[in-house]
């Protein structure tokens, strides 16, 4: 299973690209279950997490924690499916794909979980790089896994995430390869957008991370570094699947990998100047 | 009652200036009940809230909903009174004084709060517009309020804060006149500072917020303009008292106005880039 994001500028159906948010929430709704990568471009994409209100405590405050993998972009209201980020949305249809986990296993990937709503779930929407890969190439710094058409990769890192009541877990990192004269660009353009990952939480070594080999990554695919360029590490937004994996909450729901929810949301508006 | 926060450039004894804020923290429990400004310089000064447990997550989701008002920079585990912001600090007796509420109603201002302590408060960390102030001063802006010997000036808007769960209120602003030549820097300076309130809400006319007489705040002191001045409104601090006023939780506890927690943390950390 690829639990990997799906990087943005993949080229998907040109009709896609210019979908509005919305005619692309009804299509994923009527049943299309491709990967968002590209889809309404301009719009942002976010991370979907919905726990039983008796752990929504726990989850809000890691994700306040450690606002690097996990920043918040909403909050519904226990059993609300709707978010002021989407005018019209359905939480429960309107993602491609979901996931359904039980004391932290993988039990199920629906396309709609209507049948596995319940009344008292929080849904978190959680900031998600795709973002900050646009800001990166307006600013011309080269995207390599773009360029080489992969995924991006991702490491589980040896540095645990600040834990909060019963959730813990490792962070999780993307990782890309930046020549050194577009370093300065790539950690200002993410600096600027703290509500999606922000900047780097880390440059060089990976070893520094815990990081063995970054040619074996956990998730997505490894991608080719070119001479000269530094290994440029993000926080990532798949560190809450991490911390459902180690903390085993009873019930979750989540997107499924590279299947995010649209926003009404511009990605120009996560920029703080 | 002055509830407004102190200036932070006020003239403070300068030794004051220069001690570190373990220094500062020692001497607040040690007895000393002046205000907080100018205090520490460099280092991020802190509002705080403390709940009940039950109302915690209340309080957290309405942070999270209402970020400019109430940047959270730290939330404590129920019962405990050390953050990792402040090492070896008791947030009982480290500030200066403090406020206690029943019902929403100020029934006490003492200058430690072992004896109304309870094993069940979370405490909330929120930042502080005294960040802003120095980047504003170090970029060339000037602070009128400064300039003028008086306390920032604050307001209560018209414009509600979005509620989460029992918690509602209105968003509580100050105000800094701006000379049009200096706007950009403002609001680019203050922009970067998402953690302390960010960029300005709104600039120029005072009754789209609400606001029928720039002479008269609710908190702080009336300031002059000079001609040309464009008034310049800043989400405020103040937010989470007027929240605790409207919404009337059972038992709160808060920093008496202008009298803030040291952190350890310097300014500049909170700076995106």
């Amino acid at each position: 299973m690829n639990r990997g994001e799906d990087h943005p500028m993949a080229l998907v159906d040109e009709h896609a690209r210019a979908w509005s948010p919305k005619t692309a929430r009804a299509r994923f709704r009527a049943g299309l279950t491709g990967p968002t990568a590209g889809v309404a471009a301009g719009y942002t994409q976010a991370n979907l997490i919905s726990v039983p209100a008796d752990w929504a405590y726990d989850m809000l405050l890691f994700c306040t924690r450690n606002p690097k993998p996990c920043p918040v972009l909403d909050v519904t209201d226990a059993g609300s499916f709707t978010t002021v980020l989407a005018e019209g949305a359905d939480l429960r249809t309107d993602l491609p794909r979901y996931q359904v986990w039980q004391d932290g296993e993988l039990v199920a990937e629906p396309t709609d979980v209507r049948a596995h709503w319940r009344e008292d779930l929080v849904s978190f929407l959680i900031g998600c790089s795709f973002t900050f890969e646009w800001a990166l190439a307006a600013a011309g710094v080269p995207v390599r896994h773009v360029e080489q058409g992969r995924n991006v990769p991702m490491y589980v890192t040896g540095r645990p995430c600040r834990p909060a009541g019963r959730l813990r877990g490792p962070m999780v990192v993307s990782m890309r390869p930046v020549p050194p004269q577009h370093l300065s660009a790539a950690i200002r353009e993410t600096s600027l957008l703290p509500a999606v990952h922000g900047a780097p939480v880390h440059c060089g070594d990976p070893s520094v991370l815990g990081i063995a080999d970054l040619d074996r990554p956990d998730f997505g695919d490894p991608v080719d570094l070119e001479p000269d360029d530094i290994p440029v590490f993000w926080a990532c937004g798949v560190t809450p699947q991490a911390v459902v994996t180690a903390s085993r909450p009873p019930f979750a729901l989540t997107h499924a990998p590279g299947r995010m929810f649209l926003t009404d949301a511009r990605d120009e508006q996560y920029r703080v100047a």
